[in-house]
């Protein structure tokens, strides 16, 4: 049972679960933003293909061994995760530049890397989230120690090749994502939020299509239809 | 004597001396730039009080046994260098947070740190000297491994305490600085570029006021004034 909104966010709705203490009830909406919500549209059915997107990609992260504060499905839009303290850190993972860290470093859309990079970006609306290196993370009180910051680090790098292997399958490159973290009851490091075209950039691996919320930012059309496609492809991978 | 012009940055001339590979001939311009040079301006001397002024610092740096690429003063306004090939990373190191980063930060200008922090910026005018991360440096190959970071790191934590006790000895507080370095025809890391009112944060140590290029930046005025008097008091300074 649904109890009262604990906090909305941008793309979900968190719920209390009445007489459950370890859990919320996690709705996802059918808004899209984008530049901190400077750019705001929906569409019909958009939370119902993040949800599930995120349900299927945590239950196979689960089944490679990674820890993930999803716990089970309510609805296609809806469902049950750990309760977690979320570490206020955005954790990006780059196998390609692209976007605003592509610009910021003169590089081409698109540019390989010969090592994923990971990158920390402070959750912080108000401050348009800035990227921030280790010791400016230490300084802001985002997480108490170095060994916190390795810990994030190591465990999106092991998550990346996962997902690459999982997108891949779908016939999708994994460019780079955004994750983010928090820690239950226990102190237990979870991997939260959502991931999803919202969250990450996917290229069709043969045309090179975006596939992602690069379509909504840039105005290239066929936003609805490519998450669809993105949620289609991973229903159908073997993976 | 002074050879060919070898290059013109915003604030120095370089120049080969003839006969001699291992050192060149720097001298310091009169002109003031800020914001990437778009804000521009000048004062007759400027030069010359920023090159006494980092000619003084660097002498009592090789005081403390801080290698540095300075080896002559020529004039008021010119030196021998060294000649080295510069890391193309500006090495910022803070012990409050005033400026850009304060309000990356949402911090007030002059909040207190618990322990100085220090920052890479990437060398490239077209760029806009973007903040790196220690993974960003590698991947941009501004230097080779992660131990020449920490190595520039701890040089930049040893000079940040000798030059915080010249400033103080002068009634100055060292709110933050730019330094940059190079290596040698050997490989030895050296202290390079300067140090002067155009690449520290100086406040008096009793009122709290401006004493450096912020002067310029925010039209605060009295900007030769305040550069001569930071030359005088290090003069008069019993350090």
């Amino acid at each position: 049972m649904k109890g009262e909104l604990l906090y909305e966010g941008k793309a979900k709705r968190m719920y209390s679960i009445p007489g459950r203490d370890d859990v919320i009830w996690v709705e996802y909406k059918d808004s899209l933003t984008a530049f901190n919500a400077q750019k705001k549209s929906s569409f019909g059915g958009k939370g119902a293909i993040n949800a599930q997107i995120t349900s299927l990609l945590y239950r196979k992260l689960t089944s490679f061994g990674i820890p993930t504060h999803f716990v089970e499905d309510i609805s296609q839009h809806e469902m049950i995760c750990s309760k977690v303290t979320i570490i206020p850190l955005e954790v990006v993972t780059r196998n390609r530049l692209a976007g605003s860290t592509a610009k910021k470093l003169g590089k081409e859309e698109g540019s390989p890397l010969k090592a994923p990079l990971v990158e920390f970006y402070y959750k912080d609306d108000a401050l348009g989230d800035p990227f921030l290196s280790d010791d400016q993370a230490l300084m802001m009180g985002a997480v108490a120690t170095k060994a916190e910051l390795d810990e994030l680090r190591a465990s999106a790098l092991r998550i990346n090749k996962v997902l690459q292997e999982i997108f891949l399958t779908a016939g999708l490159e994994l460019i780079d994502f955004k994750l983010e973290f928090g820690r239950d009851g226990r102190g237990t490091l979870l991997l939260a939020d959502e991931i999803s075209p919202d969250t990450c950039r996917l290229w069709d691996r043969k045309t090179g299509e975006k596939m992602d919320k690069d379509r909504f930012r840039r105005d290239l059309g066929k936003v609805e239809e490519s998450y669809q496609e993105v949620l289609q492809r991973l229903k159908g991978a073997a993976v």
